[in-house]
């Protein structure tokens, strides 16, 4: 027998041998049918692997993201199988699972995948799911792997086997499909009930342009067809969405050849939304005792020689330029310039927490290929701050920060969100992690601890924390459902070291800070990115660029038009006047197309009451009101940042 | 005889060999006894040589900035016989005039000079000035000058000889002083009424390292003993109210060796300051209709060769970084990306005037010797804005800037300023400027007329436009008399055309638009420093970065205080409370010395009637008022920018 502990700590016996889908039998049917995979011991194995030896479980369906994993990397061995079925011959290289979905690469030979091929392909796929076939887990040893994959001409998976050691090796089939792979896979491909094929790509051999182009074919697939279903909606309307499209059309930002890709430039409209973000921030670090600070944009290497960035996060930076016989370095983060303002003056006890804002503009290097409208950028500007602490200030301090992501949740109508909580990897200390195993147990601690206090949804990942400390990273979703990783928080308390920073402490000694790092808003880049979608590019009236447009029905009535105008410029208000020659329809269609919030239609009798006929964006008509106090409503639909639903 | 012109447009005749001081004494006493020397047919010359054909003629007098240039220049030749008398032997380099004053480097041998020297020489000086010995000027031939320097074994001079061309070298004797010199010089030493020697330097011969370190001595004079008293009393002043003094003093900036010479670090107080100026900037540039836009601080090389930037501007910029096979380039300008956002979207003429601004940051390179404080800096903010107009629009839009500056002087109570109209050489057109002599004088036809319509008062100067079209730099004086350069407004004809830009006209054709590049509150770099200087840290309360400093007597009055500081941040006033255990003086001490504008000093009384006693800076004690009525002053106060004077 053995002894097996359950995650709320649980334990009981079951014969050695017994697999992680039997205990989950024994425990229920129900429970059973919803197990994809399963955590042994800390590391995922298939569910239908015997367990030999006392070991905590943890069972993995489809809300964990390991069984997501498991799910769509099991797909992509069914897609393998249906493509094998219907092009005999065909060779794979890699079948990963990917953040939505899977993809397989392929050498189909001289032969090319249409469209009709991909519905011939989903539909064996159906088939072959429906037969249920169980994924069979074969360990083989190195030679016998050789001698196999010899014997069908496959050069990529003989590649493959080049690096991996002996006594390391499986091969996983289903049906009639036999694949190289360390797993772990689905119990049977049943499981699978809906997918579809989304992409096909070509990819160059191990992503070098002088190997041969394979094809490379994406899906997704889901454990139910409504899923699916609104999978795909939510694609078909992130499309309508796309902040690429909407950023033109809105005139909000644009890029340019001569300057450079990735570099983008906001443009008048893009400019107010920056403002407007640029103000909220300030107001809210400003009620909360930040200090605002401005620095350049460039450096000395010997500043992040010290900060350890250079070592650490080279390949991300810009290359340097040579002057004076130094290194100068555009800055891919705003810490180091903080750090020497904190330590431009002599700090106490009384000082802290010293807390500075900035919106920094930081440069990144991101290969051309990986760069993506607002969303992969080589200029961010961030909305950066950090908070120099004692320890016994620390979990107020962090406390504060998270309610602080909250309160722009709630403004921005951000329903759906989870914190991530990315810890340090032990075995990687010193490499990827600075060298300080006791100060990371200690500040995950703190970390965790504030966020179980206050009660907001998060997960942990094992390996993601900074160089320098934990770290939340902030997932937010979007009105259609779609996922960003928007903010980070970050706990430090390996720069204070490296930059000598320190205060006097009430003993009259001094001691050394910790930093948090914080950017709740993110980059403009990616947060007006984000909101372009969420909002469908319909701003609440407070950010919007154009809040108002006066539509005089007739040059008759453009003199009360204007003055309608002037009174809301007047009280504030971001307003235009459409005093075209055009019929009321044909204005009133234009301004819905530029997303301007209200529409005031001025005409005879408008003029004489001193009325403006209002018309929301998307909601149509609303009546008639004075201008007065049309004025007052917006005024405070702008002061309270009003989401506008 | 021979007609002479003067600037009124009167002629009159006079026989050939007239010297202009001969002219200046037909016309008055009074008038020679103020020519120091004479412009005729625009070249500057002495005042005492014979002219020998019809003239154009203009006495330039202390009031022009030849006149003075010839007065310090003389008084450096004065400077060298007082030398040469007292140390036997010594070799001269050059002794050029300054912005103010002049200095003369010499090789001395082995001989130092100290304080009491310079004492023994500005007394030689005075008694050589009043002497009266008229500055003779003989021309003579290159073997001659060559034959003379070699017997005086003046290795200096036969070095300057070298690359002086024959027919064109003269010699220029006061007293028992001989000096190789091009001229001009005043008529008599007499002139130089009072002096001042200011300072001793070393300085390579001709700047290079390598070479001997010669002797630089530096020194002012003026034509009347007042003039010397006040400019030498405005240097004390100038000492105290330095920037970089203040800037240290007050939290306002910093500099760091890792991060580079000439990069500011912005402190949280000088970060208000700046974020007050944008305010104001974006009020005012909002009610005048600008838009806003926000562009990255590199782009490529091909944008700086279309701009004509690069081989024009190459050794003010910094060095390019060399990434994906592209140099990029640290912008040293905001223009080139603000013309890329006038192109991204078409124009028609109903666009025009396009107005966008930005507070962009550029980098410039400076030799590291050239850097001063915030004066002479590598990174700066700069309040800039492009205007895209119509020939018809430029009077008025150029105008709309004039009145700006003239806005913005008022409001920070710069009462003296003078706008230098910068114009084009024609014989360096396509070399420093470009080569459109058409549009050269056409556009500063324009201007010229806008500084005559609106009244400001102007100087014209050739030679130092900007290579794209003529500009105005703004000179504004502080408080205490300093002149600083500060802001720039420029049209520009050639960028339009080499960016391709044009907008549809009201006939459906392309149109070419032109640009007015202005910078009303110049870099906050430079307008902080002045600003430093020109309130001596004394900021008027709107832009103050700690307006309201309220000082308890002692702890019993801590929680009334602490009510006081916030119902003032209520009311949206930068309060702090000073609630250290010090008696009531020493914290008005050590407010005063921060330069906080009011104290508001709480004890028993002002709790009892919900008071407040008012200490004004610099002004002292205001008796004690309710805190509304307090409120209500200051939020009045800081709304209209009051000088606080």
């Amino acid at each position: 027998m053995m002894n097996i502990s359950f995650p709320d700590g649980a334990v009981r016996s079951y014969e050695k041998g017994t697999t992680a889908l039997d205990i989950a039998k024994s425990i229920s049917e129900g429970l059973a049918r919803k197990v994809l995979v399963a955590s042994v011991n800390n590391k995922v194995v298939d569910a239908t692997l015997p367990i030999e030896e006392d070991a905590e479980i943890k069972f993995l369906t489809w809300d964990s993201e390991e069984g997501k994993n498991t799910f769509w990397h099991s797909t992509a061995h069914l897609m393998a199988e249906a493509i094998e079925a219907i092009f005999p011959g065909v060779k794979f290289w890699v079948g990963p699972a990917l953040e939505k979905g899977f993809y397989y690469d392929m050498d189909l030979g001289d032969r090319k995948i249409t469209e009709e091929d991909l519905l011939a392909i989903e539909k064996k796929m159906v088939e072959l799911a429906k037969q249920n076939n169980a994924f069979i887990r074969k360990p083989i040893s190195k030679n016998e792997a050789i001698e196999y994959f010899t014997s069908k001409g496959d050069e990529y998976k003989l590649d493959l086997l080049g690096n991996l050691a002996d006594g390391n090796i499986t091969l996983y089939t289903q049906g009639a499909f036999t694949d190289l792979c360390r797993g772990p896979h689905l119990p049977q491909t049943g499981f699978i009930k809906a997918l579809k094929l989304t992409n096909i790509a070509g990819a160059y051999w191990k992503g070098d342009e002088k190997n041969k182009m394979l094809t490379r074919l994406y899906g997704v697939s889901f454990p139910a067809q409504k899923e699916l279903d609104e999978y795909l909606l939510m694609l078909e309307e992130a499309k309508k969405r796309d902040h690429r499209k909407l950023g033109k059309e809105l005139g909000i930002y644009t890029t340019n050849d001569d300057i450079g890709q990735g570099l983008i430039l906001w443009m008048p409209n893009g400019t107010v939304i920056i403002e407007e973000l640029e103000k909220l921030a300030k107001e809210t670090e400003n009620a909360a005792g930040y200090k605002r600070v401005v620095t350049p944009h460039i450096a000395k290497e010997s500043l992040y020689l010290t900060s350890g960035h250079l070592p650490y996060y080279a390949d991300s930076m810009f290359p340097p330029m040579e002057m004076d016989g130094e290194k100068y370095y555009l800055k891919a983060m705003n810490c180091p310039h903080h750090h020497k303002i904190f330590d431009a003056e002599p700090k106490s006890y009384r000082d802290m927490p010293y807390r500075i804002a900035e919106y920094g503009t930081c440069y990144r290097y991101e290969q051309s290929g990986e760069l993506f409208g607002l969303m992969r950028v080589r200029c961010l500007h961030m909305n950066d701050a950090h908070i120099y602490c004692t320890k016994e200030q620390f979990m107020q301090e962090f406390k504060a920060v998270n309610d602080m992501y909250v309160k722009y949740f709630k403004i921005f109508g951000i329903d759906k969100y989870v914190m991530r909580l990315s810890l340090h990897d032990p075995e990687k200390l010193g490499q990827k992690y600075v060298n300080e195993p006791a100060l990371w147990l200690e500040t995950e601690a703190l970390v965790r601890n504030v966020l179980i206090e206050t009660g907001v949804p998060f997960v942990e990942v094992k390996g993601e924390g900074a160089f320098y400390g934990p770290k939340i990273d902030v997932q937010i979703w979007s009105a259609i459902g779609r996922e960003f990783t928007l903010a980070t928080n970050q706990v430090d308390f390996a720069q204070p070291r490296s930059f000598n920073l320190s205060f006097t402490n009430k003993d009259n000694e001094p001691e050394i800070p910790l930093i948090i790092h914080r950017a709740p808003l993110g980059t403009h880049e990616r947060f007006i990115g984000f909101l372009l979608e969420h909002y469908a590019g319909k701003f609440p009236v407070w950010i919007a660029p154009l809040q108002v447009k006066v539509l005089p029905i007739s040059d008759k009535f453009l003199d009360y038009a204007l003055d309608v105008m002037q009174q809301l410029r007047n009280a504030g208000v971001r307003v235009e006047i459409d005093d075209r020659q055009e019929k009321i329809g044909r204005k009133i269609r234009d301004t819905e197309l530029q997303r301007v919030p209200y529409m005031l239609v001025v005409g005879e009798k408008e003029m004489n009451e001193q009325q403006v006929s209002v018309r929301r964006q998307g909601k149509g008509d609303l009546g008639s009101v004075t201008l007065l106090e049309f004025i007052e409503k917006i005024k405070e639909e702008i002061q309270e940042r009003k989401s506008g639903e």
